[in-house]
């Protein structure tokens, strides 16, 4: 396949090389960093970087973070499954939306929970139909042990839930005595912020320590430094700390990336991320409303890496990757991102990501998709 | 305390820091290995460092290795943790030697599984006893899933067990039908080769695919790396892939490791690394003799980075770690590397690190470890 919007990788383009290779040898030319950045490091992680990332957190989520509410991880995988591991057992049952992120609910397979699926709206979860699934597994004396939620740039939909409804979320989560798993891996990724400030995290809402919130440098950084973290209380930080097996995070990316970042550098680059990837969301847009039929419906994400589409008329998924593959185009098969089977009559979906292709093959993906979609809803 | 023989830490000065910053400026000024290094990598691994570990361990283990046998993991925690995933779950029995490394036994009490002690002897693990611990297990019904063991430069005691035992503990692994985490951290550091080669490696007698073999490069390159390995078969290999749940090791680290090891240098860098421990170790041995009492008996260890010492006249542990204190110097107090609660009636031991200090050092904190010992046996 030519062009590919299959996969929600940052753009290598964007990686910032250069500066890494300045850090790096800035980093191993001074003999007590190199010796801390290639020696064995705190479980908990590198100071530096521990102390940048706490900064940073206090300025963007508001006051009262501090490094004993960060535990770095190996991406936010390795965050997403020290909480699965801290809040899960065999046989416990997980909320997921849906749908959610793949690679997240294999992670939570692996603890041996149950998933079970709750429908998202318009507007993210969607709080009534929540409702009605913890009541009706509290009649049946299940209590979940936790949600695991994309409320901000949702993986695979875009979309953001506003602020009313994530204070609702937490008021559920009280009354029904579950923790949350909130992933914000793409919050730094805003591409709207003239038209105002986004709805604060449930990390920052959360007043009973329910919330474990688990953040990636991968998407502003580099995926292959494998860093994320996990904030949360001190308390739940420590116990993710003790279900950390692999001797640590590596200390040298984590130099590299503290060093990196150091005097504001890191804000600068994000900043050059933002306009980046805003320019291929537009382009993504602007190509959908040419190239796609009217039975189609797509998000309009104000960050992150996606966008998803809704095929009304019944389009058959196996048929259109095909079509989609002759075309030389692909995407991620939207029923993959279902932890249980989509309900029958539910929309053909399609999640596409404008993060990895440039411009021009944005619009020429989206172009030859449009055909192959075309081609089959008549 | 000023000078530390507690940890088994690499000697810093002996990183290859110089190389290493070189092998980064290669990797990142060259644009296709940059976007391979810093994007998502696969999860078994970066491709050519795989391929220079499945060349060497063909060369030093036999050959029929190849990168079907191996997994990338981070640091050789990493690798036992994906083992003890793999082979044991709550209420499993896992055999552990008595002494045995702490780190690990951590990890395994993750698993939920209850650790079994089985003793040591002066040519490691007391196979009689081995024998008699399973049979009496099976008279009770109960199946170990596993041993955990180190054959080779055993920590804490620095033994190596000859190949004769490694064969009958093969055999008692096929009779009682376990699998085997052989840990060989220290493989590489073999001092006495003029003396012989070192024994086999449990994984390359094994013939059963019982083994799963353990390695990393943290005591050969740098633990700020985070890259260790596990060997074994395919399946098991496959199948601790599934288990890696934190989007892979850091391919940027893995890079620089494959580019530091290109055309032999890893092999001359070892040598160099060799050739300084040895002095280290014959720096203690020698200490040892000139400043412990009669009382005091210790093992003479080929490789690795660990003497093990027994005090033969009842010392109590407690006193002897502040009267060390007091002289300014600590140590890996023994009882700690037990599993169980030591017998009443067993020796006060001490685990010794000769790794990190310098020549001088070592005899200076061996001398006034020796007076904090005397003190308290005469």
């Amino acid at each position: 396949v030519a062009l590919s919007l299959a996969f929600g990788l940052p753009d290598p383009g964007l990686f910032p090389t250069e500066a890494f290779a300045e850090a790096t040898a800035r980093i191993l030319s001074d003999t007590r960093v190199a010796t801390t950045a290639l020696q064995y490091g705190p479980i908990k992680g590198y100071p530096p970087l521990l102390e940048m990332l706490a900064a940073r957190l206090n300025a963007t989520e508001g006051p009262g973070i501090s490094t004993e509410n960060l535990l770095i991880t190996n991406g936010s995988s390795g965050a997403i499954g020290l909480a699965a591991r801290l809040l899960l057992d065999d046989g416990d049952t997980v909320l997921v939306e849906a749908p959610s992120f793949v690679g997240a609910m294999s992670i939570l397979r692996y603890s041996g929970a149950k998933l079970v699926p709750v429908q998202m709206g318009e507007d993210g979860l969607d709080l009534a139909v929540m409702g009605r699934t913890l009541e009706d597994m509290a009649r049946s004396g299940v209590r979940p042990k936790a949600l695991y939620t994309m409320p901000t740039f949702h993986n695979p939909t875009g979309l953001t839930s506003p602020e009313a409804a994530r204070r609702t979320l937490l008021e559920l989560a009280h009354r029904f005595d579950f923790m949350i798993i909130e992933d914000d891996a793409y919050r730094d990724l805003y591409y709207d912020v003239e038209s105002g400030s986004l709805p604060p995290s449930l990390y920052s809402l959360d007043t009973e320590g329910r919330v474990i919130r688990t953040g990636t440098f991968s998407k502003t950084l580099a995926p292959g430094l494998r860093l994320g973290w996990a904030l949360a209380q001190p308390v739940a930080v420590d116990r993710m700390m003790l279900l950390k097996e692999e001797g640590g995070t590596s200390p040298f990316s984590q130099a590299v990336a503290a060093e990196f970042g150091r005097d504001g550098a890191f804000e600068t680059h994000v900043e050059r991320l933002v306009e980046a990837y805003r320019a291929k969301r537009d382009a993504m847009l602007s190509a959908l409303e040419r190239h796609f039929p009217p039975q189609a419906r797509w998000t309009r994400p104000t960050g992150g890496f996606f966008v998803w589409v809704a095929l009304l008329s019944g389009v058959d998924s196996g048929v259109l990757a095909s079509s989609a593959r002759e075309e030389g185009v692909d995407y991620m098969r939207g029923e993959r991102c279902f932890a249980g089977t989509p309900e029958p009559g539910n929309p053909t979906h399609l999640r596409l990501a404008f993060s990895a292709l440039g411009l021009d093959e944005i619009e020429e993906s989206v172009k030859r998709l449009g055909r192959a979609v075309k081609g089959l809803v008549g």
